[in-house]
C-alpha cells in the first residue's frame, strides 16, 4: 500500500498558522511523524493562500525535505506552483493531481509528459463529478490514455475514482468500489489512490465508516491512499487487510506491526 | 445480512454442561440474547455427545423454540439427528450442512429434496479441503445443481466456500474472497454463508482479523454469516459494511443502530 501522508495541508488551521509564521520546526515535526509512521509520500498543500501559493509551496517542499528523505506529493491544480516546487524537490515527486477538466489537463500534461513523475489522475471532468462506474471509466480511459501517449509509464499513474458520500446516494459506495476493481483490471500495472473520507459525509462515527470503507476498497484492489498515517487504527486496518489479501508474505508485516505495538485495534 | 447465532454449540464448555444438566434456563438465555441482538437463526449443535446427539438435539430445538420464534440452524452431519430435530421444529429450519462428501450427500439430500428448508452447502468433498477458487467452484457447481435438480429452490441454498487460514498459505484469504464473488455471480439468487474465524488461525489478534475479513467478504458479496451476535464490534462492522455496499436505504439501519447505541466501534 502506498501511503500519502495528508497532514501538511493549509486547510488545517494549525498548518496554515505554521505556514504564515514560517514555523519550520512545526512543519518538520508533522513531516517526521508521518514519515516514521509509514508515509511513502508527504503531501504538501498551500492552496488556501491565494497569491502566495507558489512561494509557500516552495517553502513547504524545502522545509519538509530538510528533515525527511520521503518524496512529496505536490498538491495543487496550479501549474506555476507545481513547476516552482519541482525545481526544489529532491527525488521523484508525485503530482496531485491532473484531471480531465480542460484547463487543468492542458496546463499539467506538459509538466508530467516524458518525466518519471508519479501522477494522480483524478476522475473529474468539466461535466462535473462522476456518479457511476461508467462515468468514472470514461474519464479514466481518457486520462490514462492521454498520459500513456505522453510517455508517462502506466506504473507511475495513480487513478483516483473520486469518492462521493453514501448518505447522498446509497449506491455511491458500491459504484466507487466497482470502479477501483475495473481500473485495476483494465490497465495492467496501474495504481489507484484516493482519500476516502468523503464517503462518510453527513453520517455519525465518520472515522469508523472511513476505516470500514478502506478495508472494502483494499478488498477491491486499492493500493494507495491519502490519509493520516498517525491514525493507528486506520493503519492497523490496512496492514490486516493487506495480509488477508495475500500481499504480506508469511504475514510478516502484520506480525512485525503487532509485536512493535505499532497499531491499535 | 442473514445472521446465524453460533453460541449454542456443545463444543463450548458452558453449553456442554448446560446440555448435560438439561439446564433449559441457561440455554434459553443464550437463545434470547442472540435473538435480541440480531440472530435470524439460532444454531444448535450437540455433536460432541456421541450416542446422545439425537436426544440432545431434539431437546435443544424444543428448549430454544419455547422462548424465541427464530428458526434453528440444525447443525449436524447425521441424518437421524436432523430428521428427529425437524419433527419438533416450528417454522422453516436451516440444515447446516450438506457437503459433497458422498456419505453425507447421499444421506442428507433426501431430507431436503422438495422441501422449503434452507440448506448450507459446504464446499468440501471426499478429495479434501478446497484451496483455490476453482476447487471451490467445482464442488459448488455439483452441490448447487444437485440441490436444484432435487427441487431445492436457489434462494434456499447458502453456499459456504470454506475459509482456510491465511497463516498456512497467504493466498487462502484471496481465493476464498474470489469464490464468494464467483458463487454470487454464477448462481443468481443464491446466498453465501460461512463462519470466518478459521482465517485468523495461528495469528495474534484473531478477533480483529476476523472482523476485518468479514468486511472484505461483504465487499465481495457475502450475505450470510455464522457468528456471535453478542460481539457488538463485529455487528457494527457488518452494519457499516452493508450501508457502504448500498444495502441499507438512507443508511436507516446504520443510523438506528448508532442511535440505539447498539454497536461498539
Amino acid at each position: 500500500m502506498i501511503i500519502v501522508g495528508e497532514l501538511i495541508n493549509a486547510s488545517r488551521k494549525a498548518i496554515a498558522e505554521a505556514i504564515e509564521k514560517q514555523d519550520a520546526v512545526a512543519i518538520q515535526k508533522v513531516a517526521t511523524d508521518q514519515h516514521e509512521n509509514g508515509a511513502d509520500y508527504i503531501d504538501v498543500n498551500a492552496g488556501v493562500f491565494v497569491g502566495q501559493e507558489v512561494e509557500y509551496l516552495k517553502w513547504l517542499v524545502s522545509t519538509v525535505q530538510a528533515v525527511v528523505d520521503t518524496p512529496c506529493s505536490i498538491d495543487s491544480p496550479d501549474p506555476k506552483a507545481i513547476e516552482a516546487a519541482l525545481q526544489l524537490h529532491k527525488g521523484t515527486a508525485m503530482i496531485n493531481s491532473i484531471s480531465l477538466e480542460k484547463e487543468r489537463y492542458d496546463s499539467l500534461l506538459p509538466i508530467v509528459a516524458g518525466t518519471d513523475l508519479k501522477v494522480v489522475a483524478l476522475c473529474m471532468s468539466d461535466e462535473g463529478m462522476p456518479e457511476t462506474v461508467d462515468d468514472r471509466m470514461k474519464i479514466a480511459d481518457k486520462l490514462v490514455n492521454g498520459l500513456l501517449q505522453n510517455n508517462v509509464p502506466v506504473e507511475n499513474i495513480y487513478v483516483d475514482p473520486l469518492v462521493q458520500p453514501v448518505a447522498t446516494n446509497n449506491q455511491f459506495g458500491l459504484e466507487f468500489l466497482r470502479a477501483i476493481e475495473k481500473v485495476m483490471t483494465t490497465f495492467e500495472g496501474i495504481h489507484t489512490l484516493c482519500g476516502l473520507s468523503n464517503i462518510s459525509f453527513g453520517l455519525p462515527e465518520r472515522k469508523f465508516l472511513n476505516q470500514t470503507f478502506m478495508i472494502m476498497a483494499i478488498a477491491n484492489g486499492l493500493d494507495g491512499a491519502i490519509l493520516n498515517p498517525l491514525d493507528k487504527k486506520m493503519m492497523a486496518n490496512i496492514i490486516a487487510a493487506e495480509a488477508l489479501m495475500g500481499k504480506d508474505e508469511y504475514c510478516a508485516n502484520y506480525l512485525m506491526a503487532y509485536r512493535a505495538k505499532k497499531f491499535e485495534i
